[in-house]
């Protein structure tokens, strides 16, 4: 009897927190062998081969947390699992190259949606090219659970950590941020009008660009190639899956750095601004907070500026500094303020 | 809305069975990358790194569906969800050296039972020597669900793969067989005992044998290793989850041959048969279709006979045949009867 009835003597796992809780269950982690070149702590694990590493990531995926299957496709379900993965991969620069998928299904879903998980999952192996090389198919007791598992190769030297970053490195980021978030609020209101009055047809018409970050976000494999192409390697770089804030302070962490960062170079978009207002959000705390985007955020020397300056995929944000220097947002309006991680937290919903 | 609520149309995931259903989702799956030596259909996948190769498997367990939380303990699951993906790499004759395991697990667990949880799988990663590398721990909306990759690594002319089988091969099996089956026999008789009378205090103090392979299982690394100081490579190898039929059927289908085995040559434990007889059940039933053994089951040529007869660990029980004589099991009786699977099916639970 596992299951805690008498739970006054025992501690709430949602009182760590997602990252203070992995690091609670970690801690005395040791690796043994000499290939195993980084585990737990970065955006993958790498195993060296020799001429080349092996970059291993694994993600959950877990009805009711991650996705709610009243305004999700399965189709579009699978290719985001893929994607969220393979962007993993990218944030060590690294390329995919297989993935393996194990799904627990409840038996309340036919075998046409299961089918329709498949192709959206075979559809994006065949834009990223990776095969899938393997898997595991399960039933559930309620719900479905998606587990990816992504392994990407690189040459070692080529493998970029949280933990490069060095004080007067700038900091980047691809594309542009908190439209994702925008198109889950889209979607919960829509839930809920639905919810109160099920006769109502959802209207979504008019959020065609933020529904499709939130619901089949691609991996930024283009910025990676770009970078290469550009003869510049990031001295840090990882995947904005918890929000822009949470991510710069994994970075200054691992990296034992500051930072600070100005809010009106934040790239924010159009359309996401409008749908924030909408909601009465500040789009600044979308793009901070929000989370999903997987764009890249990575930090390059500063003698890579006149490589990078022209490229007009990635924005410079602000810059890393010593660590007393802490973890700054120089505001619009000219305040410095300090930057919190708000990110998504499993523990909290 | 995609879970189904007019089935009638649609297909029942079931109706396909385990194996089927990973047969047709699979069916249209192309491998890209000259490295993915293997993809889906064997113990694990093969990527090749040059001199050498990464064997790499998965493996779900779900609450409810894979074990039950009234009669296992959270550090003996730990360690279970290891040793059985641990068993999958052995089966390739690879060694296992990394794990990435993803957790998702109800609010309702305490700190401290997560923290039983992953003493169990430390305990295996020590045992056997892994590396505990990385992966996810997130909520679920309810009970336990454990997510484990293997990563293991061989010479690229060490792997064993299913399909290596010949005719005139002979098939053998380590340990002993339907002993765990027997212990989930016990486990789940005592549960009804509890749940008809919770004063009653559960005794399995009788069956310490058949509950440690039903509840700790081990994996056969000391097989493979004896394999090998011995000179022996098998032709063909598969570890034994679903039960010995099953697992016979998997190498005769991958290699395109027959099998006959002998009743009386498959081994059993005294401990195991006891516990049958006390069920009513045959022990040869126990051992053909209980599963959860994570013994070896692999065929040598018979040139290796000479060097393989005097090892106590394995036992030769059949041989493999032409595929036009079928999957044979001769009774002890003297009877040809045919081998079929009833191993365990999740679908069908």
């Amino acid at each position: 009897m596992t299951e805690d009835n008498n739970k006054k003597a025992l501690t709430d796992i949602a009182s760590l927190g997602e990252f203070g809780l992995i690091d609670h269950l970690t801690k005395g982690i040791r690796l043994r062998h000499p290939e195993t070149i980084a585990g737990i702590g970065d955006d993958a694990a790498v195993i060296d081969h020799g001429d080349h590493a092996s970059i291993i990531t694994k993600d959950l995926l877990i009805e009711g947390v991650h996705f709610d299957m009243i305004y999700t496709p399965l189709k579009h379900l699978g290719y985001k699992a893929i994607t969220v993965n393979l962007s993993d991969v990218y944030a060590m620069n690294g390329e995919p190259r297989q993935v393996f998928v194990g799904i627990a299904i409840s038996k309340r879903y036919s075998l046409e949606a299961l089918e329709e998980l498949y192709a959206g999952m075979l559809l994006a192996c065949e834009k990223y090219q990776v095969d899938f090389a393997g898997g595991d198919t399960t039933t559930s007791p309620s719900g479905l659970m998606i587990s990816i598992t992504a392994v990407g190769r690189a040459a070692r030297e080529d493998i970029v950590y949280r933990s490069g970053a060095k004080p007067m490195d700038l900091l980047f980021v691809s594309g542009n941020l908190g439209a994702a978030y925008c198109g889950q609020l889209v979607l919960q209101r829509e839930k809920q009008a639905f919810k109160a009055n099920p006769q109502m047809q959802p209207d979504i018409s008019n959020y065609p660009y933020v529904l499709e970050r939130q619901l089949k976000p691609e991996a930024r494999q283009d910025i990676i190639h770009m970078l290469k192409e550009a003869g510049i390697k990031p001295t840090a770089m990882i995947d904005i899956s918890d929000g822009l804030a949470s991510e710069i302070l994994h970075i200054c962490k691992k990296s034992g750095t500051g930072a600070t960062i100005y809010e009106e170079k934040i790239p924010v978009d159009q359309r996401m601004a409008q749908v924030a207002h909408e909601f009465n959000i500040d789009p600044t705390t979308c793009a901070l907070s929000g989370g999903e985007d997987y764009e890249l955020l990575f930090t390059i020397d500063q003698k890579d500026y006149d490589k990078i300056k022209d490229l007009e995929a990635v924005h410079p944000i602000g810059h890393i500094t010593e660590a007393a220097q802490g973890h700054n947002l120089f505001t619009s309006s000219g305040q410095l303020v300090k930057l919190t991680a708000q990110g998504w937290d499993p523990w909290k919903k």
